[in-house]
């Protein structure tokens, strides 16, 4: 009997399949021929490619040869449920609107949970050649950038009160109305305020540009890997109400404990929708 | 006397000013000790760091020796006066603010404007490594994309209209309220809208990936390098009521001319502030 995989084990297994996934997005993305469904139930465009759907197709050949006891929940294909305990949750393409655009700001998300908390998180962004890994040891992780055969130790910036911050939202109008009131309240308060980003944002977070990020409606697989990245960086992922947001839904994500108390404050006088 | 140089000859200058701002801004770029000023007159966080000045000023020293008879306007700098009848108009980083944040949309803007139009425009990202470069001849521009080693030829997409159109601005907050009002009349009739590139997204437009960028308050230093970039690729770059914008001002940039005039259209119901 084989001894149970480290960590390490998991994480050179989870660069594979970020592998696999950039062979699969890379032609894709600029291609003049790019075709795009749209998925939106909700009267905005969300688009869905080929592109998304084979890279997570390819993730699961590797994952269903490697790990065929884990269960897998991946945003393109039905979740699979698994007997280890352990699930990889996966977004092949997050920010399609971008990968259709031809801006570099999309990534492919690959986490591992071990039915407690992400262990492993890896944002890639195979145009630029970035590579984010957080090791999310409980009470130790690390992360580290990987880019074009270097690899260094990043962190989370820990200085900065929110009237310093530099805050990131995709856009302002995937908010609801009470939620744009407690968007509209942490912009005001932070120095500096960008949309657009996608992934991208908790990736500048993880390695120190970005203070906060703030966002609602997210599933799973849109902040399993970039809340287990941030942790490993020293940040703090959490619910607008300070609750575990690793399943989903609004999300808080700050470089430090401090100016994460002090975001959460200010989204406490919202209510709930 | 040496022959006048022809405009391969200004385009090989262009590529050595923007090669020449590279060596200054990557090295700033995610650094940790990047300090930055704010020069904010109107009560938004406006940056400026070392890199941009000292940027601008190694393009200033090469005009200074190679041309010293043209013009130079500059976002850094004073203007300097020529004798040519050819102005340089340089960003040396468009953009601050995602460069402050690590974001790898700004660019490093370069255009030579000949008295009638610009003939050149450069939009240079040196961190992706790439250079989009528009050659402008009257009646017969071209543009391409350099990138890591290689160069192919670049166009705008010809076939959407506005229910099709993909659509970049930088940040809605960027808009007075009249301006805003043109604005939603274009996000509602459009497909996609993103924001927070910079010149990123002209140079997404240049290559066929975004089909339309509005903006305003732009200064010259602004769009004059991605103007003559689409122009070459392609497109239609005017104000909002169709005039030359090459000085600055509200920017409707389109990736064909029947797109344009759809655009315009909306707009023209929008009151001057």
């Amino acid at each position: 009997m084989k001894a149970a995989p480290s960590l390490d084990d998991l994480a050179r297994l989870a660069r594979r399949l970020a592998d696999a996934a950039a062979q699969v997005t890379l032609p894709h993305f600029r291609a003049a021929d790019l075709a795009t469904d749209d998925k939106g139930a909700v009267g905005m465009f969300d688009p869905v490619t080929a592109a998304d759907r084979e890279a997570e197709s390819a993730i699961r050949a590797i994952l269903a040869r490697e790990r065929p006891n884990d269960a897998v929940l991946g945003e393109e294909h039905a979740a699979l449920e698994g007997k280890s305990g352990f699930t990889w949750v996966i977004d092949p393409i997050d920010g399609t609107r971008a990968f259709i655009s031809g801006l570099p700001v999309w990534g492919t998300l690959i986490a591992l949970d071990d039915g407690t908390h992400g262990v492993l998180g890896i944002v890639d962004q195979p145009f630029t050649g970035e590579r984010f890994i957080g090791i999310n040891r409980p009470g130790g992780g690390h992360a580290m950038l990987e880019h074009r055969g270097c690899s260094r130790p990043i962190a989370t910036r820990r200085q900065r009160a929110l009237g310093e911050a530099t805050v990131f939202t995709t856009a302002p109008e995937l908010f609801t109305e009470n939620e744009r009131a407690g968007f509209e309240a942490i912009r005001a308060a932070a120095r500096l305020t960008r949309y657009g980003t996608d992934c991208y944002a908790y990736a500048l977070l993880a390695m120190g540009h970005v203070d906060i990020v703030i966002e609602a409606g997210l599933k799973a697989y849109d902040i399993a890997a970039p809340k287990a990245l941030i942790e490993a960086a020293g940040g703090v992922v959490t619910g607008w109400r300070g609750e575990d947001c690793r399943w989903g839904g609004r999300v808080l994500a700050a470089a430090h404990p401090a100016l994460h108390a002090q975001a959460l404050e200010l989204l406490a006088g919202i209510d709930r929708d």
